[in-house]
């Protein structure tokens, strides 16, 4: 039910961000929406619109009301991918084992390209079939997880902290930052289209930010036990760059104790909500999937 | 009166901007806050945040109002300005005499700060106080007017025109999005906020366009006649760039006489709208102010 439920989102998030992102508008400037287009269409996981929906559906929404607000936080997580691979940010050359967006289109429309989908998000979040209250706490929620005190900060602690000596505060706010703002601004976001009580806000919150922190961990943790070919990318490298990890700071078995006890808070925080309809199990069935990944 | 109103509003705005970008609250990301307040805090002109005030002055809403969109609007300015210096667009090294952001801060930061600036810039619209619809118009104008079919596409035909012939089209695209988005905006957003008729929106938004156009010929024109002491950069660049400019395509001559027609036109939309009060003046002030300007 998780996979056919993941499968659907992915397909209609496609679609509508095929139509917020258009060729053939403006010949001249068309390099930029093929640039964006190239990034937004790259195989993502699509996890952060997936969680939009999903407590959109648990709470009972139409799909078609946050359908922008799913659009508008993968345009944002894209621009993020695009600018962390620039040659003076991480300077990759390949991204879910294809070229980067510099690579293809130079560095000068790759930081525009991120530019406009960060600035396209918020039109399309301006445009949501909601409530204009709700709408206004969305667009505000998304800001602050994508901004300075949320994931730009993230980036620039991570950057910074590249070849220190990791450090327990600091890993934590890299991880909450980089990562977990915009996972959380995913299960916040729908709670304000829904206009709830502040109880599910604050169990769905707690949700949000297990998994988020749940599913970084994991991320390092795969990077020291799993395997290239299934993950992607290069496994062990942020040992190689010195990078702020949990698998560095506590061991790889600590680490994966540490994603066990995340998801069950996670799955207790949804039981323990109320106002949530039989779609919670899919939450339920994400957080254990999140676990248990091998790439 | 003009000079007054600017002085006050640029000390208002920065007073404001300062309060949204306050250092020292989380040390180790401090380095992005300085390069933030480095970028906003270099001497600019707040032409963006003036316009905003202005009309909102004209059609009787309060300063505090709209002290948010004056901020919102020269965040993104300003983040517009440290990316298009980058090495990989303009690569310059000074802005109004002093390094570019980069120069001071390195790239990812530079990077980084602009990232963050754009997006401080909706949190800060957000939390304007003023009517839930307005303030969802102005979001939505703001981010189209900056987005990709605005000032984003506006750069990107100027990146990819520079050493090309300069056509009518193009220059004429170049020049309405790159700064000319912008300025509508602010003169648009304030519209939205004080929810007067359409008719009066649709003569202030001709008054936009119009010493939008004229700025950006005037700016060009200054590139060729001006002095560059009087200017603070270097002029005769855009020649040597064979960027497309105007003066370029029309020659100065023909160039400065529209720039008076569009002066002329700018006023004549003010004075035929209704609802302003009088400080319309302003406004037209503003027009031949920025038509008699030397730098």
């Amino acid at each position: 039910m998780l996979n056919e439920f993941l499968k659907e989102v992915s397909e209609q998030v496609d679609a509508a961000m095929g139509r917020w992102i258009p060729l053939e508008q403006v010949a001249f400037i068309n390099q930029l929406f093929e640039s964006m287009r190239y990034s937004v269409f790259s195989g993502g996981k699509r996890l952060r619109p997936a969680l939009v929906l999903m407590v959109g559906e648990a709470l009972g929404l139409k799909r078609q009301q946050l359908l922008p607000a799913a659009c508008a936080i993968e345009m944002i997580h894209t621009y993020s991918l695009i600018h962390d691979d620039l040659p003076a940010m991480d300077d990759d050359d390949l991204r879910r084992g294809q070229p980067t967006n510099h690579k293809v289109f130079g560095e000068a429309i790759a930081i525009l390209a991120g530019d406009a989908l960060l600035t396209l998000a918020f039109q399309v979040l301006a445009e949501s079939p909601l409530p204009d209250r709700a709408v206004i706490a969305m667009i505000r929620e998304l800001a602050i997880a994508a901004g300075p005190l949320g994931m730009v900060g993230g980036q620039v602690a991570d950057m910074l902290e590249t070849g220190n000596m990791v450090e327990e505060e600091r890993i934590k706010f890299i991880h909450q930052h980089k990562t977990g703002a915009l996972i959380k601004a995913a299960i916040r976001m729908p709670v304000y289209a829904a206009q709830v009580d502040n109880e599910t806000m604050s169990r769905l919150t707690s949700y949000g930010e297990s998994i988020g922190l749940a599913f970084q961990i994991m991320d390092d943790v795969l990077d020291v036990v799993g395997d290239t070919d299934t993950i992607g990318k290069v496994v062990g490298m942020d040992a190689l760059q010195e990078k702020a990890t949990y698998p560095a700071l506590y061991g790889v078995e600590v680490s994966k104790q540490m994603v066990n006890q995340l998801t069950a808070a996670a799955v207790r925080a949804v039981n323990d909500a109320k106002n949530l309809n039989q779609s919670k199990t899919l939450l339920i069935d994400l957080a254990y999937y999140l676990r248990d990944r091998d790439h």
